[in-house]
C-alpha cells in the first residue's frame, strides 16, 4: 500500500521531489494550495504525513512553516536535502526569441535576478508556485511565456527546457521535513527505511527565561554534554513583544543518556520546552 | 535645514511616522518604491539616512533589510518601536455596505485575518504597500474598496476610517532602524537629539567558525562580562550551504571597557565580525 503524502505546490514541485527523494517511489502524493492546507490534510486524515520546506540556503527559514509546525502539534520524522535548480522551461517547440515573459514564485525570481537583468526585455511576473507556472503555460498555451523551475516540472508538463541553471548561486539547497501528527510515542511507517533507523538528530522548540543571559544558559546544556548545534532560528512568540522562541536542532537521539541529561536540564532554564522530533540527518 | 529620509512606501507609510517619531517634523521625507531603492538614494546622497522596518513582533524580523546593511555597510544611529494599528480605511462618503474588496499589503492581510473571516462576502487583494493600497482607492475613485492600513496613512490622502483596530493581535510593534552611509567613526547629525545622547545599545554581525560549540563561545563573551543580549537571529551565509551570520543586540556601549573586551574577545573566537551601530535604545 502506498503512502499518501501531501505537499505544497503543483504536481512536480520540489516538495514532492523531496518526498521522492526521502521515500522512493512508493507513495501517492496529495498537491496542496497552500502550507495551511498541506498541514490541514495531515489534520483530517487525508494524508498520513506531510513534507514542508524549512530551510533554504540561500533565502533562509520558511518560518510559516515553523509556526504552523508548533501550532498543529506535528512530529518531525524525517529530513532531507534537495538542490534547488532553476531552468527556463517553456512549451516544446518554443524557442529562446519568442519568450517576452517569465513567471514563477517570487523566490525564484529573486534568485535568478542576474539571468533577469541580462535580458531586460524579458518581463517577469509572479506566480503562485514554480511548479504551477509551468501548469498555467501548458494549459493556456502560451508560446511567449517561459517559467523557472526545476527539471521534475518540466518533466511532469511534457515541457522543453530552455536554459539550464540560470539560479545566480548554484550552492542552493533546500530541507524539507517530513511530518506526521503528534504522539507521545514516535510512531513508526513500516517498510521505510528511514523509520527503520534509530534517530541521530533531534529538533526542539523553547522560550527562555526573561533575565539576562538566558540564552546562553540554555545553550550551555549542550555545550557541557559536547552536544552539536546544527542550527538556530528565533520566532516571536504572539502576545509578548520582543520574546522569542528558539528552534534548535542538535546531533544527538532522545534515547542517549547525555541528550536526556540535557533537556533535563534545559526544562530548568526554560519557560517552556518542547521536542519537535528526533529522526535520521538528513 | 531640514534632514532628508528615504523610505520604503507612500507618504502616510508606517515608515514616515517612525521617522517623525524619532525625529519630530524637521524632516523631509523621501518616499521609495523598495527597500533596495530606500538604500540606493542614501548611497546615491539624494538622502541623508534611511529609515527601515527591520522586526515586526507578530511576523518577525524583514531579513531583507539585515541582508541590505550588511551589503551596504551602512551604520546604524537610530531606532524607533512603532505601535502598528491596522484600520479599514475608505474614501469619505463610503459606508461599510458599499465595500465588498479589501486591499493592503500581504503582512497586513494576514494580520487581519479574523476580520476578514467574519467577512466572507468581502474579497482581498494582495497590494504593494499598506499607505499604497489608500492612494490607489483615492487615485481611481474606488467607492467598492477598502484599504487596511495605519491612521496617517488616512489622514494623508484625506480618507474615512470605517472601522478601527481590526487587527487579530494589538501587541503589535515594528522596531525601525535609522541608517547612515558607513563610516569608521559615527558621523553626528546636528540638532536631533538622538545624536548627542551616548549610545547605548550595540548592534553586531558575525559568523562563527564551524566547529563545536561555536555559538555557546561566542555567546559566553557577553555572559562573562553580564552584558544582557536583547536579541539574535540567524541569516545563511551565500555560497556556504548551512552556515549563518549572527545578528546580535547587545545593551551597552562600545565606548564602556566591558563591552570594547566583549567585542575583543568575540574576534577571537569568530571567522567575521562587524559592529553595526551603537545607538540609544529605541
Amino acid at each position: 500500500m502506498k503512502i499518501r503524502v501531501a505537499f505544497q505546490g503543483e504536481r512536480g514541485a520540489f516538495s514532492e521531489q523531496a518526498a521522492r527523494q526521502l521515500m522512493g517511489s512508493r507513495i501517492e502524493v496529495i498537491p496542496c494550495e497552500s502550507f495551511e492546507k498541506t498541514f490541514g490534510s495531515v489534520v483530517r486524515g487525508r494524508a498520513k504525513v506531510c513534507i514542508v520546506p524549512v530551510e533554504n540556503t540561500l533565502a533562509g527559514s520558511i518560518h510559516k512553516n515553523l509556526d504552523l509546525l508548533l501550532k498543529h502539534r506535528f512530529k518531525i520524522v524525517g529530513e532531507t536535502n534537495l538542490r534547488i535548480e532553476h531552468h527556463l522551461v517553456a512549451l516544446r517547440g518554443t524557442s529562446w526569441r519568442e519568450i517576452d515573459r517569465i513567471i514563477s514564485h517570487p523566490v525564484a525570481l529573486e534568485q535568478c535576478q542576474k539571468f533577469l537583468r541580462r535580458h531586460p526585455h524579458i518581463k517577469s511576473e509572479v506566480a503562485y508556485d514554480t511548479a504551477g507556472s509551468v501548469k498555467m503555460i501548458v494549459e493556456h498555451g502560451w508560446h511567449n511565456t517561459a517559467a523557472i523551475a526545476g527539471p521534475w516540472a518540466a518533466q511532469r508538463f511534457r515541457c522543453g527546457i530552455l536554459r539550464k541553471n540560470i539560479e545566480d548561486h548554484h550552492e542552493n539547497y533546500t530541507r524539507f521535513w517530513l511530518l506526521q501528527k503528534g504522539s507521545s510515542k514516535r510512531r513508526s511507517i513500516k517498510g521505510f527505511p528511514w523509520s527503520q533507523r534509530a534517530g541521530n538528530k533531534t529538533s526542539i522548540v523553547f522560550s527562555t527565561k526573561n533575565v539576562p543571559g538566558a540564552l546562553f544558559k540554555c545553550l550551555s546544556v549542550f555545550a557541557l554534554r559536547d552536544i552539536d548545534l546544527t542550527r538556530i532560528e528565533s520566532r516571536p512568540v504572539i502576545g509578548r513583544p520582543f520574546e522569542y522562541f528558539f528552534y534548535v536542532d542538535f546531533l544527538g537521539s532522545i534515547t542517549e543518556e547525555r541528550c536526556q541529561n540535557a533537556l533535563r536540564h534545559l526544562g530548568e532554564v526554560t519557560d517552556f520546552l518542547r521536542v519537535l522530533g528526533c529522526y535520521p540527518r538528513g
